[in-house]
């Protein structure tokens, strides 16, 4: 299957999708009057979904390291991008697509901390790769504080990726992730041995990967396969294949079903 | 064996159990003095268990998205439910009898991440039940962020009911959790799957689920089970029954025992 | 092999230590304004690594319930313990020996929150065996809630440990970690069962502990040895050995190389 992701398809256009989040807000906010002041100054007071992101994760990573104040301005910068931008939608499409939990898209936005650790993470990219390490490191750190979320400035997260409840996700220096992937709470994508250079995994587009579940070292997970909950992966992962069990051993992905897991999100296996 | 929760029967009856609060904080107080205005302003300070709580969660949970103020409202308006307040009492006494490492009734108050979470989810819950959606799911994702415990407020649970140490632990929206229940950290109650209803897990009473465990879809683990350590569950587990592996057979709990695995927190297994 | 940890051999002595930690901030500090005056508060501004430790620590931990000013009091108490002195240098020195991402010393003192947990842990170990008990679980409950590690103020902990990524590490009251030892993210050092006494694991020295690997109960690991990612272990492992597997089984390290696991890192292994 055609694991590319594709959010204009199926969903709001950008403009549409800011205007929906605010009637959202201003839903909620009419109907709960304790939350009216936070849901304004989050939401309402801003003129673009990149403002009120920036204004959201700002005030969440705020700290006396870095105040809020600074923060919204490197986020403000770094949301110029292009490249930025149109991933943090895809992500929060994909949240909303994807959770069922997820009943309204300024839901992600506000309250997801998978969400929040991968914009910030974005952001920690952008920096480290105009040569700003240590402010990286810095943002890395704060979100692993905030967000339980550990993700190493150098690494590679493609589009339309979902972090779902997030808590204890790692993901180490040379890490790439595709487009299109889902990883539940608890996912290791880590390292393996004191050598520097290309030492983890490479993850395909319209991978899912269960929850707890670890892969270690420089592997290759193909396009459109699955890691069930729990599982230890040692090994390449061809493409659609489902891998498990501690060790994980690989088996195809039956049937003449070529939806992507990340599509179904169905975490069970049968063996 | 009878799994049911019967705290009444070995346990301090409520106002003694205030009082016994009481005692041990102001002895607290007198050997720490470094202690004793954090203490005095949250336990000292409030006539009933009620209050005391309300402020300690309201004081952790605080933050300008929902100051103490208005979320002390929030607590204490719920605390007025009979039903919520026999549940956290019963949470209360079921960890100090459970964890050996609780010394005083005032740890658990004070210092118990788990319980301050499952506290949470109550008012959430409470929330959520009476039309309040948005403010219920805002009340979980400071939870999420405060006590790295991410509980759907339609998740059903249980009196009695421990998180010990709690890091990690999520249950999603259709979870249902029995009484007297002990989950270690990183426990998965998860669904699967993008179909909405009925798709998390029921746990019956007296069951204890080891750390790390996965348990996922809508299957029923019987009553006075047991899930073993990082194991994973996709089948439902007959009662007085030990789940063990990735992923998990069921293999019959042994002998004349019928004590509730809850009840002797063992989390070994022998296979 | 030797395990025991002898960082004096292939290190920075520890006043080169420190005025190396000062350059590297000095520079970070001149490349990054944004960062400087954080950078000035938390080590410029000390004339010593206790100092600038104690103020790192006692800056994160605060809150209502004990703050800075009077943590930072506490810590600075602590560090004119030898030991503890000592145990902290060797944790950071293996942390930048072990860890290929951690660039500078000054990241792992400023933002690992691996080693802010062990040193808070040491501080709280410190109180405790000194009979101030309420205050170390204070602490315990705090680092818990701030460093997402959960380790009882009574778990006794070798020099030259590491915590890497960090959230979700448990050790419960009567664990015992040898010199040299490093812990990736979401290890379970636990008890199991309600009994009182010696119930927690005893980890020798130069053992390497995989993400996510559960050890339970009273049972020794022996030294230079390493256990799988996602493990669980519930019988001692003999010295020189990888345990793998849910429940685990002991397999020999093999070769002729006896270097330390906890040497070079390796989570990976083959069975």
């Amino acid at each position: 299957g055609d694991c590319s992701w594709a959010w204009d398809d199926h969903h709001l256009e950008k403009d549409n999708l800011w205007a929906t989040i605010r009637e959202e807000i201003a839903r909620d906010s009419k109907a709960e009057p304790i939350c009216s002041s936070f849901l304004f100054s989050t939401v309402l007071a801003h003129n673009t979904i990149e403002e009120s992101l920036a204004f959201i994760l700002a005030n969440k990573l705020d700290s006396p390291v870095l105040p809020a104040t600074q923060l919204m301005q490197l986020f403000l910068e770094a949301f110029k991008s292009d490249e930025i931008r149109s991933d943090f939608l895809a992500d929060l499409l994909a949240t909303y697509d994807r959770d069922p939990a997820c009943k309204q898209y300024s839901s992600c936005l506000l309250y997801y901390k998978g969400f929040h650790a991968v914009q910030t993470h974005r952001v920690a990219h952008y920096l480290y790769r105009r040569g700003r390490a240590s402010l990286a490191i810095l943002l890395q750190s704060r979100a692993s504080e905030t967000f339980h979320v550990d993700i190493h400035p150098n690494a590679t997260v493609g589009k339309g990726v979902m972090l779902d409840h997030a808590t204890g996700v790692v993901m180490g220096e040379s890490t790439v992730v595709g487009d299109n992937v889902s990883l539940l709470h608890h996912v290791t994508l880590g390292g393996s041995g004191k050598s520097t250079g290309d030492r983890h995994p490479k993850i395909g587009s319209g991978v899912l990967i269960g929850a707890g579940a670890v892969v270690l070292g420089n592997v290759k997970v193909g396009n459109c396969s699955k890691i069930g909950a729990g599982s230890v992966v040692l090994a390449d992962v061809p493409p659609r294949h489902v891998a498990v069990g501690v060790p994980a051993r690989n088996i195809p992905l039956v049937g003449s079903d070529t939806t992507a897991p990340v599509q179904d999100m169905n975490q069970l296996y049968d063996i």
